[in-house]
């Protein structure tokens, strides 16, 4: 927005961050998967600054690895490569298996709390690894650089006395609220996993004000041994929320083209599509596919960096539906090929998403609704069919599905009728096609590039030792004091003794006056007697 | 923050911006006094953005006059200029006169209650200058830029169908958030003139709470007239909220620098600082008092736009107290000189305050605590001695007593030793100029300047015809909607018929049960007898 003229305030600020952005150091503790790929933009921005980088991972990880950009720190864990493969095929193929409700909600906590068990003794292995701490310690880091998703982040910053910066999409129950002292009107602020949206009939009210009440205690499996264990290497009783509200800037993937508009905490800062930052010209190898596909172009399907393959009967299911449109499917699949494979069906081990997204032969988006996902769909305006498998995932379809910018399909449920039909849809009916050019518009209609804005962020963190300014003194009050409940007991107790006092004056008055009449006349009467 | 490279993602953003940046129209509806300086500004680089600007502004005004990159289109109003001016002059010199707490509440409102007739009067004749209006219609704006303060320009943007920008440093009576939805809990958000801090006693959560249950009745006799004329316009019946709430942004010329962290909205945009964003070269007068000021510096005094002169007895006081300090004072005032005027006490009838702020020289600055003065303190770094006069002035100085950038008097109370002691606190104790100046240095951190970001603002709603997807949905819920009351009753009726059903059953049953071994029992002792 500068135009040709440099505003002196401008040079101000350039003169503070251009000092202060040499030689940081930065201590990165990143969640493997999709989160830590998300963060990766970021290092490398805060690399090419000047700063020196160290990621603390474990042994064992099935994306982080070694980086020209970054120091990496290994530390042992107690299970092998092989073990982390086979844990997360297996709960891929249990996402697939069609349970009835109940059962499935068990079966979904029993898969929760074995991951959460692995991921505990990660962090566990780190923090009580004496000689690493001590060592990061000694490193003397400007901030600590985190995804709290799991509060290992927080712990470690904690411990070493370093301000955090989280980096997030969100946190599950309500808990990035709750932390951030962020008020949540259940009225119109959908719950995670309530599939609503900002407008509610009263029968959806209620089931988000029922989500609400029992939200707060869905998560505690998975949280409660963080807390046990900070207070454990804190040598000090803490909460979870003391944990989690430890981070001094939130910067948070997200948006208000796909999120619904509600209050925010000033220290919160929306990065949402971040993860499109970067483009690269596709390889030969896809060129090729693209120029190959025509007129129709192509539609890319993937299900994420997790679920890269899928039981047999819903791949041929799926085969078949795809053989059904006239484009070209790139689809992201390591398992066995289905034997009904068509001919416009390429499969393949990997796929540059972004990259194909943002080609202008790109029809359709066939994705799981993760957030980088959704995130890429909207910066390069694609269609989308969603086919959300857990997590936030059912969440972030129904908000696209809301804006008319995709077709939501239960994966379990759907035939393979039901994914041509939908994918038809997205690609002929033009308004999927104008509604989502519509929001990749707004969304990329920015003051300053997200990816800009999570450095500027992360730098002033670690200039400043912190933002204490942003942070709301809510975090000192007990929640009846936040709620001014002693305040209105106090001026009800008033008012009621007022009205009391009033009401028992009034009562002696009338005693008084009316009695006296009363006894001045019986007396008489009884005179009379 | 760009560094050496630029990524893609702010390359798409920029095409976008510079497209629309091209052949604008804003229509601006603007408030005199201080509000309108600010906007000044903005405006300046609009137009050097390319944009074609129209202002309406009453015939007769204090601070708005013709300039060169906008077209001012004037309407007639039945006063003259001299009427203004000597009503201002008339608030100027009641606003020093020493009256009993109640008395003065109730020639404060009178005060007000006779401004605000002027000023809906001025109102009035805009919106009801039929020729005008249909002038403005034809004019086919992209939107109105206006300042909120008192609803004229809500009233013109919708009666002309345009989105609005609002540029604003708050509204008085809690109106701000009501209007936009955002949550104020009464905890630890100090209300309008509680003069408290984010960080209350039990007592001072009380009076907040007292001012939060009667706030919205204190600002009725302002703001009503205007619903009236609104309804009358629009043909149709609108409330406050739905006038206020019309803004699709509002750019708040705050920051959390100076007022507490509380929860915002989406749409509220903090360009605190933005009137600081220009700086020019001292004019040879003003170079040459600071030039011979010496190695004590000078100090700057000024009471704002509004008030250049005040009562003898109260200037000859200050006029003492001025002379006990070797630093050279600039004192903005067009009174009549106090005849004990020291050497060091220059008397200007206008100062360029920013600049001289800026200067290295500068030690101090004697302010009224008006929200500009403020800002112009902090952005320079400068410690202040803070004289509130009316309005948001008492709290403002609070904030920055409270962040030990200042020392607030009582303009009205003080003596000449006290502003004396005053003065020589915050110059000679070094805490005051070390806070300022983290405070400025945390103000300017900031990854993109408040000027470019309101320009970014008003720009985007330009170009995108509002901004409806940061509108909350709270907006289309009435209160008890709001606050769940409805859900509340209905689960608590469900619980209650519960609880009843239950109590009943299991009463029925013990008699059931325990009825007919009690007639069981009793049966056989009526045959035994």
């Amino acid at each position: 927005m500068s135009g040709g003229r440099q505003p002196r305030y401008a040079l101000f600020l350039w003169t503070c961050c251009l000092a202060a952005a040499e030689g940081g150091k930065l201590l990165v503790v990143p969640h493997d998967g999709s989160h830590w790929l998300s963060m990766h933009g970021v290092l490398q921005e805060m690399h090419q600054r000047g700063h020196e980088i160290v990621v603390v991972a474990p042994a064992v990880t099935l994306h982080i690895k070694e980086g020209a950009f970054y120091n990496l720190t290994r530390y042992p864990v107690p299970f092998q490569q092989k073990d982390l493969e086979s844990h997360f095929r297996r709960m891929n193929h249990e996402v697939f298996e069609k349970l009835p409700f109940w059962k499935n909600f068990f079966k979904t906590r029993e898969r929760l709390k074995t991951a959460a068990a692995l991921l505990l003794s990660v962090c566990s292995h780190l923090v009580h690894n004496q000689e690493l701490m001590t060592e990061l310690g000694d490193e003397h880091f400007d901030a600590v650089f985190t995804d709290p998703f799991l509060p290992c982040g927080p712990i470690v910053a904690k411990y070493l006395s370093l301000p955090a910066v989280y980096f997030l999409h969100g946190l599950p129950c309500g808990l990035d609220f709750a932390a951030t002292q962020g008020p949540c009107p259940p009225s119109y602020v959908p719950r995670g996993f309530s599939l609503n949206t900002d407008r509610m009939t009263f029968l959806q009210r209620v089931k988000n004000m029922l989500i609400t009440l029992v939200q707060v205690f869905l998560c505690d499996f998975v949280y409660s041994p963080y807390v046990r264990l900070a207070s454990d290497i804190l040598k000090t009783e803490v909460t979870l929320m003391e944990l989690l509200s430890y981070g001094s800037i939130w910067l948070l993937r997200s948006d208000f083209v796909k999120e619904y508009p509600r209050p925010i905490m000033p220290n919160m800062i929306f990065i949402g599509g971040i993860n499109c930052a970067y483009t690269k010209p596709l390889s030969q190898e896809f060129e090729g596919y693209v120029n190959a596909s025509g007129e129709h172009g192509i539609v890319v399907f993937s299900l994420g960096s997790m679920v890269s393959e899928i039981p047999m009967a819903k791949a041929m299911e799926i085969a078949d539906a795809l053989g059904t449109i006239p484009q070209t499917v790139l689809w992201r699949y390591t398992g066995k090929p289905p034997s009904n494979l068509a001919k416009n069906t390429k499969l393949v081990k990997w796929l540059p998403q972004n990259d194909l997204l943002g080609h202008p032969k790109t029809r359709a988006f066939i994705t799981h609704a993760g957030s980088h996902g959704i995130y890429e769909g909207l910066c390069n305006g694609v269609p989308m069919v969603l086919m959300p498998l857990f997590g936030d995932q059912m969440d972030n379809a129904k908000r696209m599905e809301s804006r008319g910018a995709g077709v939501t399909l239960n994966v379990l449920e759907m035939t393979s009728a039901d994914l041509s039909k939908a994918l038809k849809t997205v690609i002929n009916d033009k308004s999927y096609k104008e509604n989502i050019m519509r929001l990749s518009a707004l969304h990329k209609d920015r003051p300053i590039s997200p990816l800009d804005l999570a450095v500027f962020w992360v730098e002033f963190v670690m200039r400043n030792k912190g933002a204490p300014h942003l942070r709301p003194a809510a975090h000192d009050l007990n929640w009846f004091q936040y709620h001014s409940l002693d305040v209105i007991a106090f001026l009800l107790a008033i008012v009621l003794t007022v009205v009391f006092i009033a009401v028992k004056s009034y009562m002696f008055c009338c005693q008084k006056c009316f009695g006296k009449k009363g006894k001045a006349k019986k007396a008489p009467k009884s005179k009379s007697h």
